[in-house]
């Protein structure tokens, strides 16, 4: 009986959408949990997952905020 | 000093309403506190609880977003 | 289909033990649960109940230790 | 950059183990890394996830501690 | 490579604005990514913070909604 | 009233530890703490802050356990 979190920024996955899509997010539910079920025998029906999507301004790496990390880590070439 | 994470999916108790009301919420954390008041001797005071309303789109079980897997569930007849 | 976490100090009820028993978490189970049942409707064969135990060393209160804050609390004579 | 907290009961997946190996547990990080870049696009790099391992007794299920639950679920004969 | 998880109430640090600005959080992902580079030697670009703004119907402090418990608080002159 | 949970791996600041210290850990609560304070006027005594500590095994960074990432990247030269 796992439970997962995940958390996400609330970002598109290709430039002209500004959020995962409910097909995106339930092929991400049924991915992981289906890892649960091969590798340590849980039952699907025992798991729950839980997505979070986060704003990008409420997202930090590197000291910064995620978008300005982005941007320098780019700049740097990296 | 105990800290109380609820999650909880986004909709009404009863079919007219799409969201939990400030009153169910005000129910569910004077419950709660007091559970941990009674059986632990935690002070009210002293304890923290932090509602999460989650879409229904980002929560998952049986491998299925919780709408989908509710739905086969009514239909298998269980 | 709520997930609930509590986290708590690691640290008995009374003098003689230092950690909270087996029954006291099954209290706590149980009477949690059934508020999500009794104000929110949630069945409770579908609510997750996951106590998390902290080492008073990892839990801070005041900008302090925990037990550090207890202790200047209590000579405060708050 | 996704976080993915995976919580499981500390137990193992056969009779003669009493917790899940780090295979098993690399297998986890492995799968489920991968679905976040096959369905999102996250690079492999910018994820971490989490396996928290519960005791059976800091879990509860249906109002009661995980493993009674099981119990009582067996002998209803689901 | 820390995870730092911040749930803070969603208000303003301020009684004309309602919420916290992109530049106050901007600042806690420093100063919390550089207290644990200067503690704990954790480089900042493997640290992520996430902020979590937490509606104030949706905190229970005291047995309470978060705000009825600091109106009263108030009136009890502490 | 800000919530603060920092998870780190368990193991030392210098080789010859295998976790961190209790002051490191005081540390830690005090500095965050204090961001909170200084940047959102959020007062000591309402800031609570959980550390808690990840075994190497049981943390996962770029698909693979985080002590054979670390060991990957070494040799990779970054």
């Amino acid at each position: 009986m796992p439970i997962v979190n995940i958390q996400v920024t609330r970002e598109g996955t290709s430039p002209e959408r500004d959020a995962i899509t409910a097909e995106e997010k339930a092929a991400v539910i049924e991915g992981v949990s289906r890892v649960l079920l091969d590798v340590l025998n849980k039952p699907l029906d025992s798991t729950f997952v839980v997505i979070e999507e986060v704003d990008l301004d409420n997202w930090g790496w590197g000291g910064l905020p995620a978008l300005e990390f982005r941007r320098r880590r780019a700049a740097a070439g990296k």
